[in-house]
C-alpha cells in the first residue's frame, strides 16, 4: 500500500522484515518440538534461540541466486547460527513455513481489525446515546419519509458493526489454522504430531486435512469479509457526505483547524474524509474478486496465488485499518446541527406528519377511513403546490377543526412521537 | 434464471407465484397478532385465513395502474377476501411485508442450498473412502511432487465444504431477522411488540434495529457466501478436467448411455459437466459483486438495491442448487481409474521417491546429508536425462548398493510409505 | 432476464426460438456456398431454404437424447427437409455455426444498442439546449463551488456518451467477424475459402485465425463496454436523484399520472425509475467480471464459458436496453424547475460570488491581492457565521465602497458571468 | 506496487517523484501562455522556467499544514523560483492541472504498455514461424481432437495482441485530453483558449466539455483494457502451465541455470513464471472494478476516486509491465520438445485421425455414409477398448483393405493434412 493510506499496526504486521520475522517464529517453533522429541540437542537448540536472526540485504542475494524465497531465508538464518543453523527447516516444506506464518498474520491483522471496530463502535454508541433523541428527517429515496432521530441512523451503524464482528469472528476462526503436512499433505517426511505440537506452540490448530498448502477459501473469505466491512464504512460515510451538502448541512465531518482552501470560501467544507472512506471501499471489493479467484488452485497447489497474495493482503489490510481510524476519526468529531435537522424537518411545511393525522383522525376521533383520506389528501395537495403550512390549511379545514382543538392538532405535528419507541430500542443494546 | 439451470427446488422458492404466496404469509401471521390483541376480530381473522389468496393477472392489472407492487398485491388479496380486507396491512409499510418475507425466502433457501451441500460431502466422503489407499501423484505447479492418495484429494474437498457450511450457518443466522418497524424504522405506526410477535410466528427473530429495511450486509454476505461455495465447487470440478486429460485418463466424469458424440471418437469423452460447473461459478463472483454494491443505500433506504435483487437472487441460489446436484453426480458416478494413477505416477521413472531416498541414506545408513544429496542429485539428473530407472541407476551406484539391499532399495519405491498417515487423516472426520 | 426487465428489442435477438433462427441462417448460408460450388444440387438447396425450419419441442426432445445442442437442432431441421437435409451442416464443426450465429446476434445487439444510445442522446442534447442557460449550483463534493447551468451537466452527458458509441463501435468491430475453420482451427475439413464466402454472405469478417472458436476477448469486451455505459447511465440517474433530494428539488424524475402513494403524502415523488437505472448497472459490473474470467480457456477451447454467456449475453442486453429507454423517458419527460435552481443557488448567500469578488479586486480595482484576499476573507467569514449576504457585507465595507459603485458590486453577483463560455462549449457539439 | 513487481519503466511515469514533476510540466505550460499573451512578462517567465523545481519533503512539510496537496505544491515551487512564483497556478483550480497532469501519465502509461505489447508480439511471431508447421494436439475440453500445430497456436495468441492493441489505441486516445476549464468546468476565471493552448503545448487535446474534472469513463476504460490484456497473457500462460505438466510437458518455461529446487527432483520444473502471470490477471480484473465504480461520481465530481487512483493506476500499470516482460521472456526462451508433442499425438493410438478416415472413405471411396461411419466407429471402440492401433484394425478390417492399399491408409494417418492451410493462415499476417 502506498504510504499515504499504511498504518503502522500493519506495518508491524506486513513489512517485508514482519514477514521474515513470522516465518522465524514458525522455524523455531519447529525447533522446538524437534528439541523437545531429542531430534535437535539442547545445546544446538539453545544456540539457535539465541542466534537465529537474519538481515533482508543477505536474503534479497541469497534469492538472487537460488530463485527461492524461503531457501534463500533459511540460508540466511543458517548462516547467523553457525553449524547448529542445520537443525533449522528440517523436515519442512517452504509452504509449510509460509502458510503457517501467512496464517498467523492474517489472524493478528484481524484481531488488529476486530479492535479498531471496537474502537468505532464505541465511538458510534457515545454519540448515538448523545442525539438519541436529536430529531431529524428519516429519508427514503432521499425524500423526506417520517421524521425519526440521528442517534437511531448510528445505533443502527453500530449494529451493522456487530454483524461484522461475526463475521470477522468467523473468517479468523477459519484461517487459525497451521499446516505442518509436507509437500503434498502427506507427513512423508514428518508426522502429524510435529504439525499439532508446532500449532499448539504458535496458538494455532492444525489443519484437518490439507495439501502443500491451506485451501483458500479461508483467505478469500477474509477478504470478503473485509470487503463487507468497508461497504459498511462506505454506507456511513455516504450519509455524512449527503448530510454535508449545502442543501442539507445537518453534519460535518472535522475540519482541521490549519486547513486550507476555507477562508475565503468558509462554506466550502468539503467532506473529504469520507469521500476517501467510500473511495478506499471500492479498493477492498477489487481485492475480494482477486481472492476469490485464488481458490481454484490445480491440484495439491499451484502457486498463482501468491503473486497476488503478496500485494492485496497487505494492501486490504492496510485500506481498512486506515477506513476504520479515519472514520472513528470522523465520528468523534463531527459537529452535529441538531437545529438545522430540526429545520430541515420543516421542508415540507408538515407534510410529514401527514401519515399520523390520517391515522388519528380515524383512531381517536371516530372519522371514516374514506373520509379522513380524503381530507388529509386534500389539504395535503393543497400545501405542496400552494406552499402553505399543512397544519394552517387542516386548522381552517372545518371537518378537521369541528373535531379536534388547535391545541391538540399543534401536538400532532411533533417528531417526539416518532420518538417513543426509541428508548426500548437502544435499550435492546444497552449490555453492550 | 434461464430454465436450462433452473432447479425445481429454487422454482418453489424464488417463482413469482412463490414470492407473493411468502408475501401473504408475512401479511397473514400480521393478522393473526392483530387478532390476538383484537383489533381484528376472530370472525373477520377466520374469513381472512379462509379467503385469502391472489391471482397474479390480477396483481399486475392492478400494478399497471398503480405502480406499486404491494399496493397491487394488497387490493388483489383484499378483493378475493371481501369487506374484512380491509383489515390486511393494517398498520404496516411495504417494506415490512418485502423484506421480512425476503428473509424468509433466503433463509429457506440457504437451508436447501445447505442440504444439498450436506448431500454431496456425503458422496464426497463415500467415495473418498472407497479411494483411501489408491495411490496416486501429487501435483504441485502442475509436476508431480510425491505420491498422494485420491482418497485424501477428496477428504480435502470434503473438509472444504465444512467450512462452506459454517459460512452458510453465519450467512443465514444473520438473515434469520424479519422488520415491522415501518416507513423508517422508528415503529412510528405499529409497534415492537407487534414486530417480536410477527417474527416469531413465521420462525424469525426481530431486527434489533432497522430502517425502512434490512441492513444489507447481510444479503451481500449471503452472495459472497454463495460465491466461495461456487468457487470451491470450481476447484473439484478443475481437479476432474485436469485428471480427465487425455495424457491423464485418470478420471472420467459420469458420461450418458445415449450421449451423442463420442462413437467415431470413442476418446472424445469431455469433462463437460465439470466445465459447465466451472463456468458457472464465474456467475456467482459476479452477483456477489453486485450484492456488495448494495449496502451503501442511502439514509433510510434508496430502492436501487431492488432491481438487483429480484435478478441475482433468484438467479445466484438456481445457479448454485444446479451446481451442487451437478457435482454430486460427478462426484458419484465418476469413473476412477487406479491403474492409470498408478501408471502415471511412474512417468518420473521414479523420481517422484528421490526425497525419500535421500533421507534414507542419511536416517538409516549413516550417509553425511552432502554426501547423500550428492548422490541421489547425480543419479537423479541421469535418469531424467537419459530416460532410466531411478532405482536402475541407483542400484548400479556402487555407494548405494554397497549400503542398501536390492530388496531394500526396491521398498523404497514404494506409493504405501506416502500413506502411512492417511489412516490418522481420515480419523479426524470418522465422526462426521 | 425476468420478464420485468425484457425488452422486446433483445427477445427478438436472444429468445430460445431466435438463437436457433440465427443458426439457421448460418447453416443456409454455408448451404448457400456449397451450392456454389456444385457440392450441393440446386434443387435440394432449392428445397433446403424452402423446407428448413424447426420446432423447438423437436429439438429439446432430441437433445434430451443426444446431450448435444446443435446435433439435435441439425436433426431437427434435417427432418423437416427430407432427404435432403443430409447437407446441412456439411463440414462444419458445432462451433462453427454457434460461435458465427453469436457473432451476429451480439453485433446485432450492439447495434440495437447503439440505436438506443443515439436516442438517447438526441433527448439530451435537446433539453442541454433548453436549460443551456439555466444557472444552477456547479457542486464539488456535494458542496456549491460555482454556479454553472444546467444545460451544460446535460452536455456533459451528451459527451460522455459519445465516448460509450466509440467504445462500442470497437467492440461491435471487433466481434464482426464468423469463424468456420472446424475442429481446432485448422480447416481441416473445410477450407479457408468457404468461410470466407459463408461470412460475407452473413455480413461478416472471417476471423484471421481461430481455434475451435472465436476468442473471448471480443466477447469480454462487449461486456466490459456495456458495464462502461451502465456506469454511465448510473452517474446521470445519481445526478438526478440527488437534485431530486426534498432539500434540493431542482428536477423531478417523469410520474404517472395514476402513479400511487403520492395523494397523501404529495412531498413524497420517488424517483425510483433513476434508483432503478442505478441498480441495474451494478449487474452489468458483475456481468463484465463474469466475462473477462470467460478469456483464459483452456488449449483450443474448454466449454467453460458456454453455460455463463447463455446467461449473461441477454441478461446484459436486455439490461442496457432497458435502462436506455427508462433514462430517455427520463430525460425528456424530467421536470425541470429553474426557479428552484436559481434559488438554491442563493443558499450560500452570495459566497458563491467569492472567487469573482476577489479577482475583480485584483484584476480592476488595482487592489493588491493579499489586501483583496484579507477583505473578501473576513466578510466571507462574517457572512458565514452571521447568516448575513455576503453582498451586504462588502457594500458596508469602507475598503470596498470606496472603490466599487452598488451597481457594480450587485452586477459581480449574478450567474451570467460563468455562463460566458457556455456558447463556446455548445458550439463543439453543433455538428453532431 | 511493491518492489518485487515494481518495474522501472513505470516507476519513471508514477513514482512520487515523477507525479510531481508532470505537475510542473502543466504548470510551466500554463505560464507559458500566460507569458505568449504577456500576463507573465518574459523576464518573470524566464526565471520560473530556470528555477522552478520542488523537493518532496518540502511538499509534504507544507502539505501536513494545509492538508492540500496541489496548494503544498505550488507553495513549494513558488518558493524555490522567488517573487516570480507567484505566476505559477495563476487563473488555475488544482483539479485542472492534477486531471491534466493524470491524462499526460496515462497516456505515456499507455504508450510503454503498447511498445512492450508489440515487443511480445514481436517474439511470439518470431515463435510461431518457428514452429509453424511443427504439429501437436489440438485440444477441446483437454482432450485431444485433432492435430493442429503449435506455430497455430502462437499465431492465435498474436492476433488476440493485435485486438488489445486496438483496445489500447482506444483508451490513449480518450485519455488523450486535458482540461483548464475551474472549478467546475466553466472556465470562470479561465478561458477555452487558455486550455486550447495549454493541451496543445503538452500534445493532448482539450475536453470538449468537463466538469471539476474529466469524467472517469476515460479513465476506466484503461483500467478494463489492461484487465482484457492481462487475461490474455493468463490464457498464454496458463496454456504452458498445461503443456509443461508431467505427463504432457511438450514446452518448458525458461529455467534459471542457478535456480535452485531442481537438482534432486530434477523433473520439478515449475512453472513459476507463467503461475505468476496467471494471478497478476487477476489484480487487473480486481482493479478494473475499482475503475468502474469511480465512473459515477457526484455532480461537478467528489473525489472519492482519488483515494483509489493513487493506488491503482500505478498498481495496474506496474503489473501488466512485468507481466508482459515476463511473459516476453517466457517466449523467447521456452523450450518447445516438438518430438514430445509428435508422441503425445499418438496417445489416442490414432483415432484423432477417424475423422479424416471417415470422409476420406465417403469422398473418394465412394462408401455410403452410413456404412462408413459404421466401420469407423466399430474399429475407433475396439481401438479404445483394445488399446490396439486404430490403423492395425482398419488394415485388418476386410471392408477397409478391399478399398484402400495399406500405403494410402496410413497416408490418412499423417499431421500434415492438418496443416494444408497453415500458410495461407500465416500469410494473412505477412505484412505485420
Amino acid at each position: 500500500m502506498i504510504e499515504r493510506y499504511s498504518t503502522k499496526e500493519m506495518n508491524a504486521l506486513w513489512s517485508e522484515e514482519n514477514k521474515f520475522r513470522t516465518w522465524l517464529e514458525v522455524e523455531l517453533a519447529v525447533c522446538k518440538v524437534w528439541n523437545e522429541r531429542g531430534v535437535i540437542p539442547s545445546e544446538a537448540y539453545d544456540e539457535i534461540c539465541t542466534k537465529a536472526d537474519f538481515n533482508i540485504e543477505r536474503i534479497n542475494e541469497i534469492e538472487e541466486q537460488v530463485q527461492h524465497d524461503v531457501i534463500a531465508f533459511v540460508s540466511a538464518v543458517a548462516e547467523k547460527v553457525g553449524a547448529n543453523g542445520r537443525y533449522i527447516h528440517l523436515g519442512l516444506t517452504s509452504s509449510d513455513v509460509i502458510d503457517t506464518a501467512s496464517s498467523l498474520s492474517l489472524k493478528r491483522s484481524l484481531a488488529v481489525v476486530d479492535e479498531k471496530v471496537l474502537h468505532l463502535m464505541s465511538s458510534v454508541k457515545k454519540r448515538a446515546e448523545e442525539f438519541k433523541y436529536a430529531p431529524c428527517a428519516g429519508r427514503t429515496h432521499g425524500i423526506h419519509g417520517e421524521p425519526t432521530t440521528f442517534g437511531l441512523k448510528l445505533l443502527n451503524w453500530y449494529h451493522q458493526l456487530q454483524r461484522d464482528r461475526e463475521r470477522i469472528a468467523l473468517a479468523a476462526e477459519q484461517i487459525n489454522y497451521g499446516k505442518i503436512s509436507g509437500a503434498v499433505g502427506t507427513y512423508a517426511h514428518c508426522d502429524p504430531d510435529l504439525e499439532k505440537r508446532v500449532c499448539e506452540t504458535l496458538g494455532l490448530r492444525p489443519a484437518l486435512v490439507s495439501t502443500q498448502i491451506l485451501q483458500r477459501d479461508r483467505h478469500a473469505n477474509i477478504l470478503n469479509t473485509l470487503a463487507l466491512l468497508g461497504s459498511a464504512l462506505d454506507r456511513f460515510a455516504t450519509e455524512i457526505r449527503h448530510l454535508q451538502r449545502t442543501e442539507v448541512m445537518e453534519v460535518l465531518e472535522p475540519f482541521g483547524a490549519r486547513q486550507k482552501g476555507s477562508s475565503a470560501m468558509p462554506h466550502k467544507r468539503n467532506p473529504i474524509i469520507c469521500e476517501r472512506i467510500s473511495g478506499m471501499s471500492r479498493l477492498l471489493r477489487g481485492y475480494a474478486l482477486t481472492g476469490m479467484e485464488n481458490i481454484n488452485l490445480w491440484h495439491e497447489r499451484d502457486i498463482s496465488h501468491s503473486s497476488t497474495e503478496r500485494v492485496v493482503w497487505p494492501d486490504a489490510f492496510h485500506a481498512i485499518t486506515y477506513m476504520l481510524m479515519k472514520m472513528k476519526n470522523v465520528v468523534e468529531n463531527m459537529r452535529v446541527d441538531t437545529s438545522k435537522m430540526k429545520e430541515n424537518l420543516e421542508l415540507t411545511r408538515g407534510l410529514v406528519y401527514s401519515q399520523r393525522i390520517l391515522l388519528e383522525l380515524v383512531e381517536h376521533f371516530g372519522m371514516l377511513r374514506e373520509e379522513a383520506y380524503a381530507i388529509v389528501q386534500e389539504n395535503a395537495m393543497r400545501c405542496w403546490q400552494e406552499k402553505t403550512p399543512f397544519y394552517d390549511l387542516l386548522l381552517s379545514d372545518r371537518r378537521v377543526s369541528a373535531l379536534i382543538s388547535e391545541e391538540q392538532l399543534r401536538s400532532f405535528f411533533a417528531p417526539e412521537y416518532y420518538c417513543r419507541w426509541v428508548e426500548d430500542v437502544f435499550n435492546r443494546f444497552s449490555e453492550d
